[in-house]
């Protein structure tokens, strides 16, 4: 079974001995980021794609390498990460994914697998990444959210984090919210667009939460993402539900271009990357 | 500071050396069923009653005893379990809180301590407990919900199991739904009243679930509840949900007494405590 046909020009003579094609898979991911030091493999480390790199690798025997659509950080979590794998010979996806599925479970869960269209990288190809934040607003934690909601114990104006939200939509200069990249200079732009951010309160309200409790879910979209700029929106976002910040500070830091305003950053256990669109066409640079 | 008057008759004197009068106490609690033997203390296990008979001994320096609402089974989950306890001396329940939280986070939290109404008693004062049992119809686990959703990997008639669901409600002998208590005999009644139990399909659908994954959710309320009685309806009612039995076996069931048809029992990790009703009046029997 040919699940990649490299095209008739690119067709290799399939001699014995000869290499086989690359086969490129594209791969949809859930995991529950508590137990990993990242996303990202790194030696020594248990990471995300350490252990699904090493499934893989044993089921098609050679090692892979895995090209993701976001790189979250530790304790983050995902239920619709993308990935995409190169490996050396045609593979049934319905039987590698219940294969790795039997060697990751319970943390890391293959949700779909899929041969990739032509051209597809699952990081270059992205058009737009959806992240969500929960925030539960509670004197004492909920063991059942409690992995995967920040606890917050003030009363929060959900309106002034609206409003807040709504100037990060747009394309900007997003310097004050992110944790800059090694090499790069303080002065240089961190440009990013961002198609959408809002604050909702989650109804009907968990079970068993007092009336005074709340969870409230920020849900941000965007082309791309720096490092860190979802929680250090949400950090500024909560601040400003506090009354410790002015939601007029959000057009501020933006044009300041400074991290200066001494930004909050949220941790990251109550956010979740849900979901990465794509199409059908050639990647976008 | 005195948070239960035991009234004027009973007032004992207070001499040096005489036992103080003893407090009892109201306390709200969720937990994570996943590290847990059971609610029960048992001797050399890992219980809830257990853990918590140990943080509130520590803190109010004498041993003491649980008494729940609700004896969940080992993996099942609370957002709204109900205990009380007695204490012999007068203490502040924030204070109190604070303390036995800090001893039993994550896993188990007190979400309120109050002063218990005269009379109080968290088994026999409880006019209602309800329940809930969550189901993700998928074909693959979602790591996020996956302590706390019965996977199943089968297409569910939701309009089935709700006329299965319609059929429950009402007073009933459950035999054929309850494990039977040791030293009973098969023939015993168990007759409960179930106040109302339906299904519903939570929405907006997780993020990240295909189109053809869903979560359902029953909802069952009762004056009390039998041994595995919520867990045996779930099951049964996901077997109507598969079309392995129809919506009006469950009349069969019921009017046959025994379980002799095999019940399906549904794993304990769906289920949760959710709340327990009372009101001030004395406890009823």
């Amino acid at each position: 079974m040919t699940l990649f046909d490299p095209g008739p020009g690119d067709a290799p003579g399939r001699e014995s001995g000869a290499p086989e094609p690359a086969v490129r898979l594209r791969l949809e991911l859930a995991y529950d980021g508590a137990g990993f030091r990242a996303f990202a493999a790194q030696a020594g480390q248990h990471t995300v794609a350490g252990v699904l790199a090493e499934a893989l690798s044993t089921v098609v025997r050679h090692p892979v390498e895995i090209t993701c659509a976001g790189r979250t950080d530790a304790g983050v979590h995902a239920l619709g990460q993308v990935v995409h794998v190169d490996v050396r010979a045609a593979v049934d996806p319905a039987r590698l994914l219940k294969s790795v599925n039997a060697m990751l479970a319970p943390a890391v869960v293959v949700r779909r697998a899929d041969p990739a269209p032509p051209g597809f990288d699952a990081r270059r190809s992205a058009l737009a990444r959806h992240y969500r934040y929960l925030v539960l607003q509670a004197d004492t934690a909920d063991p059942l959210l409690g992995s995967q909601a920040w606890l917050v114990r003030h009363s929060l104006d959900i309106r002034a984090m609206a409003a807040g939200a709504d100037a990060l939509v747009g394309e900007h200069d997003f310097r004050a919210f992110c944790r800059r990249p090694q090499g790069t200079s303080a002065s240089e732009a961190l440009v990013r667009l961002v198609l959408d951010a809002r604050w909702s309160e989650q109804r009907p309200a968990p079970d068993g939460l007092a009336s005074h409790e709340r969870l409230l879910r920020f849900d941000v979209s965007g082309r791309s993402f720096c490092h860190q700029m979802v929680r250090s929106m949400v950090g500024t976002l909560v601040d400003v539900g506090r009354g410790r910040r002015r939601a007029s500070d959000v057009v501020a830091m933006l044009r300041s271009g400074d991290r200066s305003h001494a930004v909050t950053v949220a941790p990251p256990h109550g956010l979740c990357l849900v979901g990465v669109d794509y199409d059908g066409s050639p990647p976008l640079r």
